[in-house]
């Protein structure tokens, strides 16, 4: 079967709500800075009751991903599952907007759509509390075979360790994957996922997968070590190919027994670090679906998750491919 | 009764929906940049399908200028009508999260929460469409007499001069507000509204404002003059206060035989023109509320539409009140 797609990715169906708060807030709701957490609906009720007034938009992490590949000129599909609300209509739409594959049937009769409360303290870091509501219903029937197997790369988040149901959908998806060739990749997505999910992470890494995106706490969380380069190097020991994201360090890729360091693009202010890990995976992969240098395609990571932490929202504002080109990148 | 707010407010209780568009966009789609025109549902689906990935955030026009009020450290009330859908729950969550009083029943069973659909060009100018929704209910029982009566400045939108049932809200509000010795303020809103309801609005404004804010096509509008200096002294003619807007070339203010000439505060870079007048009603009438030099008034108004201008969104971002002080202002 021809080619379709860049990439294909398997994700929570998630709208953010993003208010800025400040630490005390943090505290206040007992909130671990940087993390994500899963809520039930009253918790979120609860939560979004105490915060201050935000912007919605659509977001879930391989949904920022896709539309990034897609800024980037990349061709993406998506499955995630929202339901019939005022919500899901807006993540629908937003997914078409650019030309995302979208074709989920939304849940009716269930849970609402999934909704991330993101608090933005003024350094620009967000700390997340998801109500999975209708994303939790992503099931196998919901893998259409044709989108894996016409999609380079298929892009799975380790969020969706966390539903039960999506486990039987990575697995359908993983097989239909290795059965046409195409490449498997997925990003580690959360420390705390790693700490819950840690042994069956691993084995569907070491089993299925052929690249792996992480930041410097998951890899770490993973390997259950402080020492950076003792926990980069496990990784490196277990993929094909891997990217380590570290903020404002950069980036450290490593494939056919060579690792590149690879700077992070300056930013004159953060503003919102919401969506930095799926911008840099966005780049990653948009470069391997091209068969760019593995330099090359940190770089692209690097760019754009350089362009979406200068705003909030955890998706490109401008085109990345216009970005791209100015850097001589593609 | 002890005055517990400085504005109340009656508006259209809309969610906007503000997306990246060009020209061309404008073009095809039929729309005149800077206008406001009022769609039905499926107009609204129909543009809605053809616009870019949007962000969702409370608006309508009397709404954002409690918002500024609030901001400014004020004390504020808003009247209008939600759905009790889920864009209904985030516009009661974004008025409460910033301390408006906010108590209006939400409608059931009738038109969902209304949504403005505005396209922003590269050069930050708005052109909204607006479906008007459940706001088209609100109607003189939603009128809290205590709410009126208790405020120092009753805040209109010319808006709610298409909707009919909420003219009898006005006659309702204009009423208590008399009774009651408060101020009555209007905004006229739009060129467009000023033509459909010209002497309506005029008699409106001779009878019962004390305040009258507008810009300079909504005047020359008002008095059918492309001459500027004629349209603001027939307006000037009119009311007891009035300020004018005119973009970058900041606005002019008159009360008790004198003008006063405001410079538009410095910008870096105009993102989105959406709130301006809005913020800049806010700035104005907080400083009539507290008493302030009509001088004051307009820089209160000026810097507050400058702070709203430099990003997405109808509302401020920073607190007003903190901008306002270390201007000297307040």
């Amino acid at each position: 079967m021809p080619e379709l797609y860049d990439v294909a990715a398997i994700g929570n169906a998630i709208v953010d709500v993003i208010a800025p708060c400040d630490d005390a807030f943090l505290a206040a709701q007992g909130l671990v800075k940087n993390s994500m957490q899963l809520i039930d609906e009253g918790q979120a009720e609860e939560l979004y009751g105490h915060m201050a007034p935000g912007i919605e938009t659509s977001g879930g992490s391989a949904g920022n991903t896709v539309a990034g590949v897609a800024s980037f000129g990349g061709r993406a599909a998506f499955l995630g599952k929202v339901a019939d609300d005022q919500l899901g209509e807006v993540y629908e739409h937003d997914m078409k907007a650019i030309g995302v594959a979208f074709d989920s049937r939304p849940l009716t009769g269930g849970p609402r759509t999934a909704r991330s409360l993101i608090n933005v303290t003024p350094d620009g870091h967000r700390t997340m509390c998801t109500f999975l509501g209708a994303s939790t219903e992503l099931g196998p029937d919901d893998i259409d075979p044709a989108m894996i197997e016409r999609s380079k790369i298929i892009f799975l988040e380790g969020y969706l360790f966390d539903p039960p149901e999506a486990r039987r959908a990575f697995a359908k998806a993983a097989g239909l994957s290795r059965a046409a060739g195409r490449l498997m990749s997925i990003t580690l997505s959360d420390s705390f996922v790693v700490e819950r999910h840690r042994d069956v992470l691993l084995a569907f890494i070491e089993t299925e997968c052929d690249i792996v995106l992480a930041n410097e706490a998951e890899v770490k969380a993973m390997f259950q070590t402080d020492d950076f380069e003792a926990a980069s190097q496990a990784l490196i020991d277990r993929t094909r190919i891997c990217a380590i994201t570290r903020g404002e360090a950069g980036s450290v890729v490593h494939a056919g027994g060579a690792s590149h360091v690879i700077p992070a693009y300056p930013v004159e202010k953060v503003v919102d670090t919401t969506g930095a890990g799926d911008q840099y995976a966005a780049g990653f992969l948009l470069g391997v679906a091209r068969g760019r240098s593995m330099d090359v395609c940190g770089r692209l990571g690097a760019l754009a998750a350089a362009e979406v932490i200068g705003h909030y929202g955890p998706r490109p504002q401008v085109s990345l491919e216009a970005l791209a080109k100015a850097e001589g990148l593609i």
